[in-house]
């Protein structure tokens, strides 16, 4: 069966009753959506999400799944969504799709946090990846400069031969890390550093893992 | 005189030909940009601005100050701004005009920055005052929980009856400071806040401050 199939539909046997739901972005939380709509309306199931991009939105209104504003939940139960790489401190990084700064948002608002990813998602280091940067248009170049005396490589992500926009209409730095990069003195120094407004490393986020290759599922808890 | 006018006029003799030149935002600066449209009409100078707003754009267009994008320059020369309130320790709080993201990021690729500000700006604590903190539209009312709990009360700031909107689209929460509150730290936790996207904390910004009452000119090296 598909990996990401089986990731995706598993999350929603944690989804109960009356929840606020945070409704990821990806190929593998597609599956999710879709499990989660049936059970809506073949279980009568009665949720909110709260969606982290516009391609998500689009999807739940296809899908009849009820969305609210993030602004007017004081909290979200259960957030489920993807990760493009997960390390063996359960750190990851996100942003493949662009949707990194809602998802992270929606992450930091929520009581607990599920990933679902198809095993070839784990790895031991984080470093050696690429990092996506969300960063405003308006001086992005100097942000390139700062990341360079850093010794990190950032090329500005483009799509169809244009660049690339967030939803939030900002630009994405995909930034080749170094092979022994220290995650957390990286994040820091991203997080201080002016022009950039969100980063795709993800740590102490992540409650529940759970990974699919294409014969079984693994549950992992983070906490424990 | 006009306190303001002193002071922004002052700066001006700080510039040089052939520099580019950051362009603050906001009342005093408002007479820097008269000045130095003065002096490239009458003597010929020759720089490129770099503007820091779209209200500063728009008026060193019709002043006839030649602009250039930030994304083009490698650094800038000098920078006259403005600040809102400066204490003691030379640190600012700005963002009233709601200008404080580019300026923010013009300031750091900035070889050196002047601000100007009449002597009602000089404050012994910066706490007690209102700071502005450029939060994204989505989930920013996570934002203010979580200053919340930080005993931070803030306000989200209107504007003719409607939510303000800065030059990138995003809002502004104005916090109210407690009296003891410690600047550096509260720095690095809004840096790392999620939602957040800059605040209107700047320190270790500034290289000269030129004050004026109404009828003196001080000029404070910060670096000394």
């Amino acid at each position: 069966m598909n990996a990401k199939k089986l990731a995706g539909e598993a999350a929603t046997k944690f989804v109960e009753n009356n929840m606020v739901v945070g409704l990821g972005t990806g190929s593998t939380v597609y599956y999710t959506l879709l499990k989660l709509s049936q059970r809506i309306k073949e279980e009568g199931l009665n949720i909110r999400g709260v969606s982290t991009s516009l391609t998500t939105t689009k999807l739940a209104e296809e899908l009849e799944i009820p969305l609210i504003s993030i602004n007017v939940v004081s909290s979200i139960d259960l957030t489920i969504d993807g990760a493009d790489k997960v390390d063996t401190h359960y750190r990851g990084i996100k942003g493949g799709g662009g949707a990194l700064f809602y998802e992270k948002i929606v992450a930091k608002a929520s009581k607990k946090n599920i990933w679902v990813v198809d095993s070839s998602k784990m790895t031991e280091h984080l470093g050696s990846q690429l990092l996506p940067i969300e960063v405003l248009p308006f001086g992005f170049t100097h942000v390139q400069g700062r990341l360079k005396e850093l010794e990190i490589k950032s090329r500005l992500r483009t799509k169809d031969g244009k660049v690339f926009k967030t939803d939030s209409g900002n630009f994405i730095l995909d930034a080749q890390l170094n092979r022994n990069q220290d995650i957390h003195t990286l994040e820091q120094v991203l997080d201080g550093l002016t022009g950039v407004l969100e980063h795709g490393i993800f740590t102490n986020v992540v409650d529940t893992i759970i990974m699919a290759n294409e014969e079984e599922i693994e549950i992992i808890n983070t906490r424990l």
